[in-house]
């Protein structure tokens, strides 16, 4: 089955925003055994946006297409596929009186823009969007489907899970792909390449491995097509397995997994609790625990000492320890780290430290020079990472690392020790 | 002058990476006075490319192709575009004299693969690569432009700046375009569209409006095309300069403000400091402002209050406080406000504590309740808000909504009061 996608907006022409959506869709198809075959952008114009769903109806079985719903009048896309399927527009009940909710409980009645939120054009089948105002929308014709989806990351992705992706999987008979992602951290893509050529080398053909490398992670892809049972599926596990046992201080986990969550199972499964104190991560690091929900079950709290007074008032880190060795250093470090731990009273404490940039490096202590520090039941220690020019990516690698310290201790310290 | 950019790659279509390549080229192709119509992601295929290049070729004068151009996949693009504009493939001499030298310095020997880097068209002009081994090509036909690029972000943009942007200029005589973009925070898209719906009316036919919604704020973009001097740029300026005064409380400010950089802005203006204690946010308030470069000018420093112990422990939240009212409470934001205040020394403190899901709810405080507080050198006071149900919005709009409750009181209170 192939598949289109087609993103509306003049901010992705000017170049304004970097679109995630369609690469998320793409994702989420191929998954589903469809054949992603055209990624298309056109601006708010009612001509292009007709001619990008036309054009894509010759060749693509499903269309999905993403933005344009907004209340303002730049928003033209529901006109345009009325205007394809035809039907005249009707307010949608369900859609109405939910947004009614919506905007009394942020205090704002109904007007001529909002009220035309919940008017759709009766050829479709209305997609109820629970987490904002504008509804999606799935049209048929000839056995083909166009979906029309708000482009506000969050709303699409829930409308995908629930509303779409069922709706295809009912209308298409599709053939079955599987993959599955393990995720790794800590070797150049070139190191794992080589680490583990033997066992990429001894792979059944049916299975393919794609490297799919970011700052701060490189992920594993295993996929199988056009599988019939669940032998593919079993023997990806399989495969898996074995790469476990080859990388175990590299390897971090399957799907959605990262550093952070790698660690919070760690900490779960040792019922140990965790606090951090953050000079360069200013409160990424905590953040990065914290987005997962459930951290209350090990995460205390955190300091986020960004000047030199809350590192002595407040971590009781020595004025001498900074006068001699300066804040970003592995003394700082350290005691930052045992200083949050008798605070609040945790097992384990993370500590960061040093010049995420883009000024404040000198010779010595370059931008992207970061001290982690780890105090733990057995003692305290430091190590020091020097990253890169950037200041949000220096964040992000920080507050990575860190989490990666504590992972490893956990790892390698047996829960009897 | 029109431009369509496309972007050859299976990894784009099955969504294992996201295309941020085309948002710069588009961004830049705006800058120089391009309209990108469209922009088009096709796979590794041959009739795919040459379909979009000649469907390309029909509206558009210039066309960016972006990829293919690898070791492994440089006959599909490189033969499809010299089936397209004719000649035979011929040798490059310069760059295969300096990829000889570049596999030199790696230890690689020419082999049938990488000698075929250095073949192009003759139809096309080559441009020369520096920093890859894939040249660029430039066809023209009929007075329009066709560019072909390797996908490598940075050996793209470079070959962009060095070689295609000037022949762009002297190949078209270019019209200017300018795009600027206000940036508002606080109502709803409809409310706000109402609200300045008179200003909009009065807008010149010129003037282009676009709104850009996001989460925690909504950006404004006015565009004037074909211009020629610069009448259009100030008459932008004026225009949004009435829209400041329009809506003073909900103007954050242009291009990439955001709520926390208006704030960090105001701060500086008043030479005042910043603590903050944060439960539901998780740090995410504090790393809103220590992501921007200067933080320290104002952030001194936070307190990720997630457990009670914690508020109680190092915030002075007194116990009878959470017993009487819970941690979700008007009392309890203001004492942890007023003791991260305290504790740091600081001018102003921000609080938050919440439930941020998805699970945690009752009844009298549903997921997404958050109450914020804000300690002054004039009060202390706490503000309720109750957002949606999915965990990382509720975070991410209780940040905003902690540092638009700062940037709020920096407005209104006068720097001599």
């Amino acid at each position: 089955m192939k598949a289109e996608i087609i993103t509306i907006g003049d901010e992705i022409l000017i170049g304004q925003i970097v679109d995630t959506n369609s690469a998320w869709i793409a994702a989420r198809l191929n998954e589903a055994g469809f054949t992603v075959v055209r990624k298309l952008t056109v601006g708010d114009d009612r001509r292009e946006i007709a001619d990008a769903v036309e054009g894509a109806m010759r060749t693509a079985d499903a269309v999905i297409v993403t933005g344009g719903l907004g209340p303002t009048k730049d928003d033209i896309t529901k006109q345009t596929l009325a205007g394809i399927f035809g039907g005249e527009m009707v307010r949608d009940r369900e859609t109405y009186e939910r947004n009614g909710r919506i905007l009394a409980a942020r205090g704002i009645e109904y007007n001529e823009l909002n009220r035309e939120q919940a008017t759709v054009p009766s050829s479709a089948e209305v997609l109820q969007n629970m987490h904002g105002t504008a509804p999606g929308m799935w049209f048929t014709r000839g056995g083909k489907a166009v979906v029309s989806l708000p482009g506000v990351p969050f709303e699409m992705k829930e409308l995908m899970e629930t509303e779409v992706m069922p709706r295809l999987a009912a209308h298409f008979r599709q053939s079955k792909v599987v993959h599955r992602t393990a995720i790794t951290y800590g070797l150049a893509e070139s190191v794992l390449a080589a680490t583990i050529a033997e066992w990429e080398a001894a792979l059944p053909g049916y299975l393919h491995l794609a490297y799919l490398p970011s700052p701060s992670q490189i992920r594993l892809r295993l996929s199988a097509y056009d599988i019939e049972g669940r032998r593919e599926e079993e023997e990806i596990e399989r495969r898996f397995r074995v790469l476990e046992r080859l990388i175990p201080d590299y390897f971090i986990g399957y799907g959605d997994a990262t550093v952070a969550s790698a660690t919070a199972d760690l900490l779960r499964a040792r019922r140990a609790t965790l606090a951090v104190a953050e000079s360069c991560t200013g409160g990424a690091l905590s953040a990065s625990f914290t987005a997962m929900a459930g951290a209350s079950d090990y995460y205390l709290g955190g300091v986020v000492s960004y000047s030199n007074d809350v590192k002595v008032g407040i971590l009781g880190v020595s004025p001498d320890t900074l006068r001699l060795h300066g804040a970003v250093s592995e003394q700082t470090a350290c005691e930052m780290a045992e200083g949050v731990r008798r605070l609040c009273g945790a097992d384990y404490a993370l500590s960061t430290t040093g010049v995420a940039g883009p000024t404040g490096g000198t010779p010595e202590k370059p931008v992207g020079t970061v001290w982690i520090g780890l105090a733990t039941p057995h003692g305290t220690r430091a190590c020091k990472s020097v990253f890169a020019r950037l200041r949000t990516q220096n964040i992000e690698r920080a507050a990575a690392a860190a989490a990666n310290m504590l992972r490893l201790e956990l790892l390698h310290r047996q829960p009897t020790e």
